[in-house]
Parts: C-alpha cells; structure tokens; sequence
C-alpha cells in the first residue's frame, strides 16, 4: 500500500476546529461490540451531549435496536445520526479475520466514517485488536510511521493529575526506532491532550542507569536523547515502574507488551485498594460512621482514582485518530472516552501529530546526527514497503 | 563450573529445621549497603529478636560501627555474632564488578556464611544485580536451573493475603523452559512460604487467548501445561496484569523485566493511592474527625498494603537461600525480610525446591512427553556448559 494519497479529508476537520461553536465537532462511535451493548453507549452520548453543545455523533449499528434507543433522548435529537451496519466484531474474532472480512461491521463503518471526513475522531469499546487492524488498513499508517501505538492517561502526581503512557498493546514488540517514534507522538500527544508545551519523556527499563536494561532500549536511549531538540521535548532517559504514576515525566515510552501489563497492573491494585478500603469503612460501626463524615473527600478521591475517568486508549500515527474506550465501559465510561475524542478533534491533533511526525523524519534523513539516526530512517522505510 | 560437588551442608539445616527450638535458626546478615545504614539494619534485627526466640544472627560489616549499636541492644546479646569485613558494595557498583572484586565486601561474607553451612538464608538489602551475581558465583546454580529468578509477594485478593511473582529482576528475559523452571521453582516456594497444597500457576501476558502474546510464551504455555501432574501444581494458562493482585492464580511467571516494571508500577500505583488517601482525610474538619473514627480499619487497611510488610525478594534456584530486602528497607521492612528467611529455613525450603527442580529434570529426560519437553533438556544441558 502506498502512503499519502489520500488522507482523510483535513479541510473538514479543520473548519470544526478552527470554528468551536459554528459547527459541530462530530464523533463516530460504535454503538455494538461492548461488553454492556449498545444500551450503555447510548447513554454515554446523551451524558456528553447534556454537557456540550458542540458536539454530534454518528452511531453505528443494528438501526432496529439503535433507533428506539435514541428516539427515546430527547437530548440526541438532530445530533445523533444512525448509520446502519448489520454485523458486530465481538471479542473473541481475531484481528485477521475481522482484517479480510470486517466490511458490513458497526466497526468497520464507524472507521469509515473517520476515512470519509465525515467524523473527525472514530470511538469504539470493542476488540482492541481487531479495532488496531481495521484502523491500519482503513486509514492507513501515517508517512514515516513504523508502528502505531496506543497512548493512555494515567493518573499522577504531575500538576495536570495525568501522565500519558505509550503503546499499551498495539504491538507486542519495539525497536529502538519505534521507542523513537512513540516518544515523538507520545510528546505531540502530552501537548495536546494535557498542554504541556514541552513535555518530559522518559523511557521504561529496570533501572535508571544506563547500563541497563536490553539493548534496543540502550539504542533507543541515545537516539530519543539526540532528538529532543527536533521534537520539542525534554528526555529524563530511564525511568522505572514507579514513576509511571509519579513526576519525573509527563510521557512514559515502553513497547506494548510490558506497556499493556503495566497498565493491567496498575488497574487492578488500585481497585484492589479501593476494594479494601471499602471493607476497611464497613467493618465497625465507628468506621461506618466515619465514611458518612468522610463522604465528599473519599468521593473526590474516587474521582482521582476511578478508572472510567480516564477511559480510552488513543491510538497514535494513523491517518485519523481513534479512541478505544474500555470494553466494559458504562455510560461515564463512553462520555469519558467521548470527550477526549471531542478535546483531541477540537486542537486539531492529528494534523499537529503527523507534522511532528514528518519534521522528525526530516530531520533524520536530512541531517543524520549518528549512525543510528541513518539505520532507523532506512529501516523504517525498508519496512513500510512490505509490512503492509 | 561443575555442579552438584558443593553444596552447602545440609545436614546442618535440617538439624535447624527438624528439630525447632532445640537449636536457633541461624540467618546471616548483611548491615551495609542499604540506603538507611547498618542503624536500621539492627534495628530490624532487635525487632525480630524481639518476637522470636529461635532466631539468631551472624552479622556482616564494619566491625568498629557494628559492635556500639549491638552492645547497647540487650535482645541480641548472645544472639548476633558480628563477622568484620572492611569492603561495602555500594548501589552504583556494577555486578561484573563485584563479581570479580566483590571478597572482603559484608555482602560476600553474607553470602559465604551460608555457602558454609554456618547460616541457613542470607538476608541484604545492598544492589540487587550485585548480590544476585555474587549469589550466583559463591552458592552457583542448583543442578538443573538455567536461570535463578527473583520471586516476590503481591497482596492479592486470595485467602492467604498474597500471591507469588517471579522472575521481579534477576535477569532481563527468559525462554520457554526458563518460563517452565519458574513454574517449578515459584510453585515450591508458595507450598513452603504460603502453605498452598497445589498452587495455582498462570503464565504473564497480554491476553488469556491461547493465541495471544510472544513465541516463547504460547511454546512456555504447553510446556508447563506438560509439567502441571509433576511439578504438583494447577496450570490456569495465561493470565493478564490485573490478576497480578487477584485470586485466578497464586503463582505468576513472567520474564525479570516484565515482573520488575509490574513489580515498581503496582507499589507506586498504591503509594499514589495511599497519598490522595491521607490528602482526602485532610481535606476539611469533618473528614479529619472521620480520620480519628475510622483509625483501627485504616491501620488495617494500611497494614495490608503497605510494601514494608512483604518486604524481601527471594532468590531461587541457587544452593542456599537468599532474601533480598528492599534497599530502603526501614527496621521494619528489614525485619519482615527477616521474618520470610526464618520461615524458609524453617520449612527446610532449599532442599525441597532442590528435590522439585531434580524430579521436573529427571521427569523430562526420563520421559520425555513431546518434542518441546525433549528440547528443553537438551538446551538446559547446553546451556549450564556455557552460562558461568
């Protein structure tokens, strides 16, 4: 396959973004594949809709059971289309299959919606690796773009209460070129999706000495330091597991496996914890008694922690963006996901992304700093001829 | 290096363990190294001392600093012999190093005390890399083991409180038949330290799907799948980063890169947690009050997530027993780590995981099930030709 033909179409994006309030930033969302079915979609989109006017959907699906859903919220009407698609990828189709045979599904429409310019930003709860398959062959790898990867929030000790943490399981591997690449989209993403002008990347390994750690990481150490200038970024080299929630960076760099099982990680104790908590205030009258004191402190900390706030992987360096929300995403689940759709359409992110994208491939064929900056331009273009 | 010639006297232990309380159980010490300093280090000490009458110590360091803070500590008298050794290896030192520099240094003396059957397990809180390379040289492999492994506990949500996960960080990677000998190895350890009859063991990945994951991974499934009836345990195949703290499984095998990122994230996930908590309990008057009544189901609460409490990773796969604390271990943390070195001499450990490790070994040469299990024993022989 060929790049840079035929991007979505920007001119449209562009008037929603540059034009807040005169047009709508409209959303594609997969109302089927969700582990609570399209029910709790629906009512995701009437949260957002309640909360923001600049915003409409385009919902894909079986119209037999979409269209009473809808008719029934008076919030959606005029802004929800219903796009009729007959078949649903459910959790347990692999990534291939839905590949050759996705065509006719919610998902493979609501991508097309994005591919089309008629949706800025494509959001889904189904099967994440089918989701990744269709984004590749529907929008397309963009120019100088090895693997795309997904990018999640993470909540921190930084200021803005978030870390941005990539890929988390678009592939299961990384050379140092793509740690490179995930640092610059990861930045481009920090900027964008948690204004910061000049975030802090750090790259995960076992130690923050330079000695350790396997070798593309040490590889991808020096080549992410040397483009630091290029990207608009500052690099903090290593860091290790705790600081994934912490505050020495703003952009954790890792490959998608070990992303993927850390993220999972992470999940599960903090809901081991809060779990815990719960029997800990339920054990004695006097501990009952103080969680009713204790009511709006614990929530805002429930709010902190809770991880349908920060629900939806985006997924980094298509031509398109996409949001992956939980698959067991309830209604707060979906308008979370919902509205990082809405605020990354709205900055205009991916025409931002695949600029950096493009400068910091200049940079490396135009001006080789080292032997590994010209390995990795001719690697990445040695593989996108064949990998698609 | 040869194996099987060695091995620490064994008859010594076994008195230790068969006949409790008729003689002490003896752990040796490292007092240096650790980011606290021997102060804590004793400390520690005297609170294990404290607690349990079976237990005495030979502790390793310099003897002018060791012998003023063990003289005014009345419950190590004539229960802590200190072993001068005028070296200390430090957090920066690399582990070629110390591998080749390291005699003279309190953690080489540590470790030798065990190699000469005069201790039972040694305990340090200095480098890991360090005290895994020395361990390696001074106790060497045990016969059969191509890569010892780091294993640790994980609260979990299991009756017995917590979970094992092993490799946290010996080495960076893994095979398929390091993944089995983890299995074997990890399986052990949660019969002797959690008492489990038949562990559940599952295998770290990015999905439970068999299809899912790394090469070595789907051939590690089988492999252990192969070994469950033999190594005495039940294989649940794959399980993801959210079970790390869960109740699928009580043993987790993962590779030392992986399990040392999940290891970091999950305690700086739940001291993140335990923060927002205290900020939340002083965020107003009344949730201040709450605090004060809730007190007794907070401190349980802490007391079961706090990491200084399932302070000590364990080296297994060696000739002797090794507990590595953590380096910032107060005397709290230290004497934890003491308290899993006690347990494990107790329950004569080494020799049983010794006797496990022989039968997975004789089991796949004698009768070898299929070709991976055929293979696996000619690379484990290859191997402990070359590795040392």
């Amino acid at each position: 396959m060929s790049h840079g033909t035929d991007l979505p179409a920007r001119d449209h994006a562009a008037q929603d973004v540059h034009a807040p309030g005169a047009a709508r930033i409209v959303i594609s969302v997969d109302a089927m594949g969700g582990d609570r079915g399209p029910a709790a979609v629906v009512a995701g989109l009437v949260a957002s809709a309640a909360k923001n006017h600049d915003i409409a959907f385009i919902l894909h699906g079986d119209e037999a059971l979409l269209a009473p859903l809808v008719a029934r919220r008076k919030q959606l009407a005029g802004r929800c289309e219903i796009r009729h698609a007959p078949r649903v990828v459910t959790m347990s189709d692999k990534p291939s299959q839905v590949m050759r045979h996705g065509e006719g599904t919610s998902m493979w429409s609501c991508i097309d919606a994005v591919k089309k310019g008629e949706a800025t930003v494509a959001v889904s709860c189904g099967n994440t690796g089918a989701l990744m398959a269709l984004s590749m062959i529907r929008l397309r790898k963009l120019p100088g773009v090895n693997r795309p990867a997904i990018a999640c929030l993470w909540p921190s000790r930084n200021p803005g209460g978030f870390n941005v943490m990539l890929d988390v399981g678009a592939d299961i591997k990384a050379d140092a070129e793509d740690f490179l690449q995930y640092a610059t989209m990861g930045a481009s993403y920090a900027r964008n999706g948690l204004h910061l002008d000049r975030p802090r990347v750090g790259l995960l390994n076992v130690g923050t000495e330079e000695h350790k750690g396997r070798a593309e990481l040490k590889l991808a150490h020096d080549m992410i330091a040397a483009s630091a200038l290029t990207g608009d970024f500052e690099f903090v080299g290593f860091v290790e597991g705790g600081d994934i929630p912490g505050n020495r960076c703003d952009v954790i760099v890792t490959d998608g496996f070990t992303g993927n099982i850390a993220l999972k990680t992470g999940e599960g104790t903090a809901k081991l914890i809060s779990d815990f908590l719960k029997e800990a205030f339920n054990a004695t009258f006097l501990s009952k008694i103080a969680a009713l004191l204790a009511l709006t402190s614990l929530k805002r900390l429930q709010k902190r922690i809770d991880p349908r706030r920060v629900n939806g992987g985006v997924f980094l360096g298509l031509n398109g963006t996409v949001v992956k929300s939980h698959g067991s995403a309830d209604a707060t689940g979906v308008s979370a996901a919902i509205k990082l759709a809405f605020q990354l359409a709205k900055s205009g992110f991916n025409d931002r992304l695949a600029a950096r994208v493009a400068t910091a491939g200049r940079a490396g064929q135009d001006a080789p700093r080292d032997e590994a900056t010209r390995t990795e331009a001719t690697r990445i273009e040695a593989r996108n001829g064949t990998t698609e």
